[in-house]
């Protein structure tokens, strides 16, 4: 299996190369998928390599054969169907955004403790927690978003957990304790940004602006 | 200046210590801080070393004093004051997390495009880009979240440093052009979610499921 970094790069390489392809690129040098995602050039072929993408004869790469090569890793030929807990003001902004369909991943269903808002109209259902586990097994659900609120975060998780998801994207801010086979991935918006906070002042400090 | 892996521990650790210290304990060893941030106590200990911060005689740290290195370290005595581009539903939820009030972040205003946006009640103010100049100059801003559509994310981008700004956290799916002496740090909700699928796929077919 390869590293988070490794995939991290993909996704990054992806975008850049949907978006040139956008504005009428076919061929893609590494030198100029550099300038677009700040990775180095022998990085980058070092990368195309390991997804066995071949340079062509006169140079460059086909930007359609990485792309190919870069949604097959990821395996997405098929839509992911996902869940969310938690429907608070963060649950809402994800089941609205448009990328996750876009990329062919869909939220199924959601689940909150609150039954006005179950009662409230979404694009997708809401339901009870008590009707997780259906929901998982039924439709064979690996992954949830997590968007509770930090002192429920852990107590969803685990139900979560048992009831089978195997995957979570936590927006909490809290240390999740899981066991060995759950894969927990968490998006930290504080910690987000007071790093950016930090280095622009460090910038600053250093002397580093115009 | 440290790299941002440290600076992303170091935020990891206080997230925890402030835990502990909520259920009540004063000190820890470092064993106890790895489990619960999934960090190995080595490094732990080698991180607090360089935030000279010693261990106490009979072992073990002292939490207060952690934190206190920890805060020292980020420079967040004084409260940090940014800015936020784009009022959709990321920045709605964004201004609704008291987390960040919480850690001494205050957004001071919002821009956004469309003036009925503006004349809706938010607990900020909402102005058109054309304030932002003078907003960011009287307050002395450095730092902004940019969270607008893809399609304007460049062009608003742009204009946030032509008014001063040097720290961009992003969230929209695009590689931001800035130059050398604009930090930029991008929240990838779509990338984040399809590693987690992905990791979790790789879990389930290497047979690391109960």
């Amino acid at each position: 299996m390869y590293s988070t970094d490794f995939t991290k790069r993909l996704l990054t390489y992806r975008l850049s190369l949907t978006h040139l392809k956008k504005v009428g690129l076919n061929d893609v040098y590494s030198h100029l998928l550099a300038g677009e995602t700040s990775h180095s050039a022998s990085l980058i072929r070092k990368d195309l390599s390991r997804l066995q993408v071949k340079g062509k004869r006169r140079g460059g790469y086909d930007i359609d054969t990485i792309l190919q090569a870069i949604n097959a890793y990821f395996g997405n030929k098929e839509r992911d169907r996902i869940i969310l807990a938690g429907m608070g003001n963060i649950g809402k902004a994800i089941i609205q955004n448009k990328d996750f369909e876009k990329h062919n991943i869909q939220i199924i269903a959601s689940f909150d403790l609150n039954p006005a808002i179950q009662r409230k109209k979404f694009s997708i259902p809401v339901f009870p927690m008590e009707k997780c586990r259906e929901i998982v097994v039924n439709y064979k659900i690996d992954v949830a978003i997590l968007a509770v609120p930090a002192f429920s975060a852990q107590s969803v998780c685990d139900q979560l957990i048992q009831c089978g998801i195997r995957g979570i994207l936590n927006f909490a801010p809290v240390n999740l304790k899981v066991p060995d086979n759950v894969y927990v991935s968490n998006v930290r918006l504080v910690d987000e940004l007071q790093q950016v906070i930090y280095h622009t002042k460090q910038k600053r400090k250093h002397g580093e602006y115009s």
